[in-house]
C-alpha cells in the first residue's frame, strides 16, 4: 500500500502513523490486535489535543533520569513500538546505554525476527530477546508471554515498556523492578501499576525522553536523582483532570 | 480462530466483539482500517460506562420515531456493523420497514457480496447497494465511495448511517436528507452533522432503537412525530459534559 496523503492534510500525521502500522501488519511486524491498540490511542490523543501536555513531559524527564540512574536498564520493544518508532527507540538505547529487548504479546513464528530486522535496519546492534534469547522466564503470567532474555528484562533494575500490558506490568512490578511506561489511557492497569508513567503518544515521547537524558547527562549524578523523584499517582490525577476540562470546554463549546 | 475467553472474564464482551471484528477482517467483511475505527470505539465506550446512558436511549427513541415517520427509510451497512450487529440490523429493518443497503468507504472486490452473504445469514431480504446495483451516485464525494442503490439512499427521506464517516454524512445532509447515526464520539464530523446522533456502543443501540419503534408502532402517529422531534446540539453538549464529569470523578478516585 502507498501513502499518498499530501503533508497539508488536517489528518496527515495521524494517518501516517496509522499506514506504519498497517505496513507492520503486512510485515508481521504488529499483530492484528495491534489495530485496535492503536485505535484506541487515536481517540486518548484526539483528546489530549495531539501534543505533549505538561505532565507528559515532566513524567518523560523522570523516565529519562531513572533509565540514567539504571545500572541495568532495558527498553522492552513490541510490534507497533517498532512499526511507529524504530529509529526513536534506537536513539534512546544509545543515550541511556540500554539495550533493546523485544518482547511481544503475541509471539508467532518470524514475528521477533521480524521486529529484530526493523530495529536493525533503524541502526540498532543486538537486539535482546529474540527467539532462543528469550531463555528465561518472569513467574506470575501465562507462558509464551513470560519469556524474557536472560542477559536484559530477567536483570534489568530499570525497564522502560512502552504500550504494555497490565498483566506484565504488574509482573515485572512484582519482581522489584523500576517500571517505566508510555500510555496515552491513565486509567490502564499498566498506566496505574507502573511507577513513572508518561502519559502521551508513543510518537511523541520518546523523543523527549532521549532529549532530557541527553540533557541530564550534562549534569551532575545529583541532578539526575533530582529529577528521578517521583508521584505517579499525583501525575495521573493531573493527566485526568485535564482530559476531563478539555471535554468540558468542548462541551461549552458545542453549546455555542 | 476460535474464541475461548470465559463469559466470566470482566472483559468478556469486549473481547468477543473484538474477536468478531478480526473474523470479518478474515471474511472480507471488515477492512483494515475497520479495527483503528474500532479501537477508538473501545477507548470511548470505556469512558461511557459501557453502558447506554440518558442521553444515548432518548436519540434512540428519536431515531425510531423518524424512521417510522420516513415514506423511505433506509439503513446503511458498513463492514464493521455488519461484523458486530448482523441480526440486530436485520431486526430493526423488519420492525421499521427499510430495506439494508451496503455502503462502504473502501470499496474491494467481494466485500459488497460478503456483507450481503451475513446479513442473508442472519435473515435478511433483498439487500441494496451490492455490485451494479449501486449504480447512482451521490455528489461532493470522491467517487467510489459515492455509489448508492437508486431504490435506497438515492431517494430515501431518512437514512440511518450507523458509523459513517464524516464527508459522507456531509453529502447525505446536503441532500436534504434526514441523516441519523450512531456515534460514539460526539465530536466527530458525522456526531456533529447528523440530525440525530445516537452516541452509544451500536452494540447496544441498535436492539434500543428497535424496542423503540416497536414501542411507538402501538401508539398514534401523533405520538410518533412528538418523539421525533429532537435538539442534537444540546444532546451532544451532554454527551461531553458526562464524558468530563466521568474523567473528573476518576480523577477523584485516583487522588485518592
Amino acid at each position: 500500500m502507498s501513502f499518498d496523503i499530501p503533508t497539508s492534510h488536517p489528518r496527515y500525521h495521524s494517518l501516517l502513523f496509522r499506514e506504519k502500522i498497517v505496513e507492520g501488519l503486512h510485515n508481521h511486524v504488529v499483530a492484528e490486535a495491534g489495530l485496535f491498540a492503536h485505535g484506541r490511542g487515536e481517540s486518548l490523543d484526539y483528546f489530549l489535543g495531539e501534543i505533549t501536555q505538561d505532565f507528559g513531559r515532566r513524567a518523560a524527564r523522570a523516565a529519562a533520569a531513572r533509565l540514567l540512574l539504571a545500572r541495568h536498564p532495558v527498553i522492552s520493544v513490541n510490534g507497533n513500538a517498532a512499526a511507529l518508532v524504530p529509529q526513536e527507540l534506537v536513539a534512546l538505547a544509545k543515550a541511556v546505554n540500554a539495550p533493546l529487548e523485544v518482547n511481544l504479546f503475541y509471539r508467532a513464528p518470524g514475528r521477533e525476527e521480524a521486529i529484530e530486522a526493523v530495529l536493525k535496519a533503524a541502526g540498532a546492534g543486538e537486539v535482546y530477546g529474540v527467539g532462543e534469547a528469550a531463555s528465561a522466564e518472569i513467574p506470575e503470567i501465562t507462558h509464551g508471554r513470560r519469556r524474557v532474555d536472560p542477559r536484559g528484562i530477567l536483570i534489568a533494575d530499570v525497564v522502560l515498556v512502552p504500550l504494555e500490558d497490565g498483566d506484565r506490568t504488574e509482573a515485572l512490578v512484582a519482581m522489584g523492578k523500576d517500571v517505566l511506561t508510555i500510555d496515552l489511557n491513565p486509567l490502564s492497569r499498566t498506566a496505574k501499576k507502573a511507577h513513572v508513567t508518561v502519559v502521551d503518544n508513543i510518537v511523541r515521547a520518546l523523543p523527549i525522553i532521549t532529549e532530557q537524558a541527553l540533557q541530564l547527562k550534562a549534569l551532575p549524578r545529583a541532578a539526575w536523582e533530582e529529577a528521578g523523584g517521583w508521584d505517579n499517582g499525583k501525575n495521573l490525577a493531573q493527566a485526568l483532570r485535564f482530559y476531563s476540562h478539555r471535554l468540558a470546554d468542548l462541551a461549552l463549546e458545542a453549546e455555542g
